[in-house]
């Protein structure tokens, strides 16, 4: 009898499921819109029902247990609380409507946070038992690690440092205060820094182009512009002095960057590289790698959702 | 047979041991100056005598093991490790040589790791699983305690929240960057900040004072000095500013504050609380506490030294 754990990545436009066996392999993946259900015991009796299906069509395989990971995730007590991407109300006990399906074991934490094990577990962490996992994102998400364990907090909500005020007459964040890393380290923050420079030198865009994402700002840097080089080094300048900043608190083995923005190879990670030595302290300097994540970019919510359960099992 | 830990403190200056009960009481305190050792052994030779005397000259007492807090202390070698406030060079195994003189179990670790079990173990902090606590002194130093184990990271060397880049042009620090926290909110800090505002405002102190510490910027607050206290909000405000960060990262259930600035109560307290509240993302606020530490001044280096065996015991 072979074993397997499911996923849930519960999502503000869709819900993606999974099957990840003991290697780390996606063996079965699908999803829905989650906006469907506007209640979400129905979400929970669609995914599941696909789920016990999934698993009778392998042979001679059963299911050890299931992990979500969701916006405003509680560990602690297995609950959605207010999430603002979500378009169910207040708070949503989600493990245990899932437990109640499924039968197995059920774990709850927040994407980036499942993410990060995911990493540990399956990913380029592998054996580390310090680090910190940052997802550039439409904002920034961070799971960290300390000493093997996920670093959960008092009340599950530790670790978020897309929200560490980096100017405190900075930018305005979405969560209401000025100047949080999230809108410098981000794809919505690096689209305005390109903005912001066109702006400052009197130039346009194309009135044909639209900047969806980050990799807008990529392609441009890669046909030579500029102003989107510039945003990239300004970026990974505050991102590095962010890293240099966090690396005071936990001193990890490494940070890994996950996420769109990471995709963009040097254009990010050698400004950030550069701005993380020249701003660490001494005793760090020279000993803590920034690294790319080795989760898939789709895969990699499934994975870790489904590592809440395989890391304890292990 | 009752049991006894001796807890030992590497300072600069003196060096002061004292034999810790399981109640957290001091029932045997010294010192020696540790400049008169340059060699460490020697300084160990003379602690490890006066503490086997010590624990002879109580009947029917056991030493289960010794605790020691060291400036630059690597907990997972044991070592100090090129510290600048020590004259001995290099990386000295003091843990190694005072296990070998006393024969028990002994671990190290820098001060403040130390005073923050100290607190878990026999303060404010008893309970706790999840805290940071912050020294106030000379510089900012602090240990950061996450599901009740002292966060050390990668390399022992983590929670240096005192080098946190708050300013990246602001004052000069003297690891040699610019800008962290320790350099506004600490004694020297303080000092800095109330000499500044008098400058700024052509004022002068009289020709017969002189500004030892913070305890002098603390008395002129009391008399009412208005630079004074302009000063402590000051730094109350950058202090809050940098624990709602802090929060991000770990989110405790309370953070305490310990040593000389600490004392001032709510000519500290007051505004770092306001800030604190102010700064913090939603999530967060009004659940931590903001508290001063337990530990007696004089007493906190040893007990906390002695805790770091008390913990592991218990």
């Amino acid at each position: 009898m072979q074993q397997l754990v499911a996923g849930i990545d519960i999502g503000g436009t869709n819900t993606s499921f999974g099957l990840v066996n003991a290697n780390g392999e996606l063996v079965f993946k699908e999803s829905v819109p989650t906006e469907h259900f506007p209640i979400p015991e129905d979400l929970v009796a669609v995914v599941c029902e696909h789920i016990k299906r999934a698993v009778l069509s392998f042979q001679n395989f059963e299911l050890l247990g299931a992990g979500i990971g969701a916006p405003n995730g509680n560990y602690f007590k297995g609950t959605v609380e207010f999430a603002p991407n979500l378009k169910w109300y207040g708070i949503i006990p989600l493990a245990k409507l899932f437990e109640e399906r499924l039968g197995v074991k059920t774990s709850l934490t927040n994407d980036a946070n499942a993410a990060a094990i995911g990493e540990m577990m399956f990913g380029a962490a592998k054996g580390m038992k310090d680090f910190i996992f940052i997802t550039l994102g439409t904002g920034l998400g961070s799971g960290i690690v300390s000493n093997g364990e996920l670093v959960y907090g008092h009340d599950s909500f530790a670790g978020e440092l897309g929200h560490v005020i980096m100017f405190p007459d900075g930018r305005q964040c979405g969560c209401g205060r000025k100047g949080c890393l999230e809108t410098y380290c981000s794809a919505t923050g690096i689209k305005r820094t390109y903005s912001d420079l066109l702006m400052s030198h009197h130039e346009k865009m194309e009135t044909n182009e639209k900047m969806t994402d980050a990799k807008f700002v990529f392609d441009k840097a890669m046909n030579g512009d500029r102003y989107a080089i510039e945003a990239f080094n300004y970026t990974g300048d505050i991102l590095g002095l962010a890293l240099a900043n966090s690396v005071a608190y936990t001193s990890p083995e490494a940070i890994f960057l996950f996420g769109g923005l990471a995709l963009s190879g040097d254009f990010i990670f050698k400004p950030a590289i550069e701005s993380f030595e020249n701003n660490l302290l001494n005793i760090y300097k020279n000993k803590i790698k920034i690294l790319p994540s080795k989760l898939k970019e789709n895969d990699a919510a499934l994975l870790g959702a489904a590592s809440l359960i395989w890391k304890n099992l292990n």
